[in-house]
């Protein structure tokens, strides 16, 4: 008990705050089951490489759910993201183009939902003047994510990495976005927006609030580990990535480590490599994967790559069929995605307009 | 010599810079003198209330005559800078059309220059994102002229005025001015945005650099005191107001604080009151302060106070007849003001245009 009570105050903040948002994310979810029309969400991917089965467990699947459902969906290529932390925007427009291709054979409507590119939207990033008035250095800075996405990238903390959270509000609130689903790492970042919307309401909007003060619906998906057992990253070649072939992905599963003891057994904890297979195999045929070990036993690791790899082709080959579709017509993908912009230009002009009629700022 | 050569590291530095900047000042203003049509220039003020003599004769009189000599003139009203430090923006339309009123009395001419308010100009204001990405969080705090303006404030330090030297950057690039006449105190500003300009040319733009390094021209009007001696300041009740009435800057110069001394003399340091109201009859006449001290002689500050008002109430009744003509139709006033948006925001699409394509974002 002693020891319990001697946490340091911040950490208490933060489990306070983390208890509120879990309390709010099972209200809204709830309120979300019985009414999906009257919510609006906003999330996104930054477009530095291919999507990858990680992306697909860990959000895509519940994107199309939620736009199936009812619920206006809007997705936001995230692209100015990119350089918060590199030099480079090598293959942008290549990555995009993937992305929104993916997105599509995922299921996501471009009639029910939007899908647009941050870069592409100068009204909604004109939010962010009057939005980094609202906030000041220190709350930028106690931003717990920000750090840590700093020190992983080994790079000096640039201003649009400090200042990430407000163009991520900026992209939340410009659509008038009132859910967002996300990991538990950002949820200071969702804070940070309903800090933002509430001062601006209350500072210049008193009588009419022009913004909403979203909620995170945390995800309740699984950490999906790459091949290897380490977390599944671009950079580690250990990910499943939707849009490559079944011969690549056998490829890349047949070359997975394993280890040396011959019967399968699932233990994430000591067997981190063969236990990645098997969750992975889990996902893709919705069974447990403690009973896949047992089905294989004592057939060993080829036996198992084999299913993983089986599964897995299985599993993807109509992802990746109409992923082949889409592509022989990239004019289409160009359309949709251009579309999706033209739409929230005017959304955000309309919303631009309301801020600056707030703010006696429309001369 | 010996405590000459203790200044610090950072003393040197940034008096070497100093000088290089007045190098480059000097160099560029012989430029201007024989090539004013190849010079683009951006300024602007803050509408935070009504200019005065200080503004006058600090940046406006030379504003009026770069744009008489040929310089491609560009003012911005710059209102997002309204709130970098302050919660409200009470007035700002008022205080906006206010200030165009001013510039056109004084000779500013909208065919000539492009007036236009920084809220209004979205395709500028995306330009702090790819910005934001080219400096570091360490190269914002070093900025002196933000700090002291924070502190100044009284109020946090908010992500707006910590960032104020990249938005300063976006007006002075996006419509690409290699000119900005500034005084000593925005220095590091300026030398940001060169900073941002060489960074974003180097890194997108090798072959066919998008934007200009401005130079900027330090200014060589002597500070102008208010009546009472202390920094020419609308808080301090001291700034003889352009708009005023006659009447108005009567009352307000008769009742400015002397000394005791009858006889009167030109002695800033011993006698800053007195000698305030010198310089000021000395800026509007165009004559010597210590040659109207001698004038005036022992008639005293009552004497003194009648030629400041006669002169001074001289001087504006051209600039007070135009402006109050002009007021007569603000239709026009609002007509000129969205123009000059309209133009600013064309000159910021081409340009955005050009980023995106310089990045490889155009999709």
């Amino acid at each position: 008990m002693g020891s319990e009570q001697q946490v340091t105050a911040a950490g208490n903040e933060v489990s306070a705050s983390f208890l509120a948002a879990k309390k709010r994310s099972d209200a809204v979810q709830e309120k979300l089951d019985a009414q999906p029309d009257t919510f609006t969400m906003l999330t996104g991917d930054r477009p530095t490489g291919r999507l990858h089965l990680g992306h697909y467990f860990g959000s895509i699947k519940s994107r199309v759910e939620l736009q199936n459902r009812g619920v206006h969906t809007n997705i936001v290529v995230a692209d100015y993201q990119v350089i918060t932390d590199r030099d480079t925007t090598d293959h942008i427009t290549d990555n995009v183009l993937n992305m929104v291709l993916d997105y599509l054979a995922a299921g996501i409507d471009p009639k029910r939902t939007m899908i647009f590119t941050h870069s592409s939207v100068p009204a909604e990033n004109q939010l962010m003047l009057p939005f980094l008035s609202l906030v000041t250095e220190a709350e930028l800075h106690r931003n717990p994510t920000v750090k840590s996405e700093m020190e992983a990238s080994g790079h000096a903390l640039t201003g649009l990495l400090l200042t990430y959270p407000v163009h991520q509000a900026c992209d939340i609130l410009f659509c008038k976005a009132n859910v967002v689903p996300i990991g538990k790492d950002n949820l200071p970042h969702v804070e940070l927006t309903r800090t933002i919307a509430r001062r601006f309401n209350e500072r210049y909007a008193r009588n009419n609030p022009v913004f909403p003060e979203p909620a995170a619906i945390l995800s309740e998906a699984p950490e999906i580990p790459g091949l290897d057992g380490r977390k599944m990253s671009k950079s580690y070649g250990n990910s499943i990535m939707l849009g490559s072939t079944a011969e690549e992905t056998a490829k890349l599963i047949k070359k997975s480590p394993t280890d040396s003891e011959r019967r399968i057994t699932f233990d994430p904890v000591a067997r981190p490599q063969v236990s990645a297979l098997l969750t992975t195999a889990g996902l893709v045929t919705g069974r447990d994967p403690a009973e896949i070990a047992n089905e294989i036993g004592d057939s060993g690791a080829g036996a198992l790559k084999q299913y993983v790899i089986s599964s897995v082709n299985e599993f993807l080959a109509p992802h990746r069929e109409r992923r082949a579709e889409l592509a022989q017509d990239m004019d289409t993908v160009r359309d949709i995605l251009e579309d999706g912009n033209k739409r929230a230009n005017a959304i955000a002009e309309e919303t631009l307009n309301q801020v600056r009629s707030a703010m006696g700022m429309a001369y």
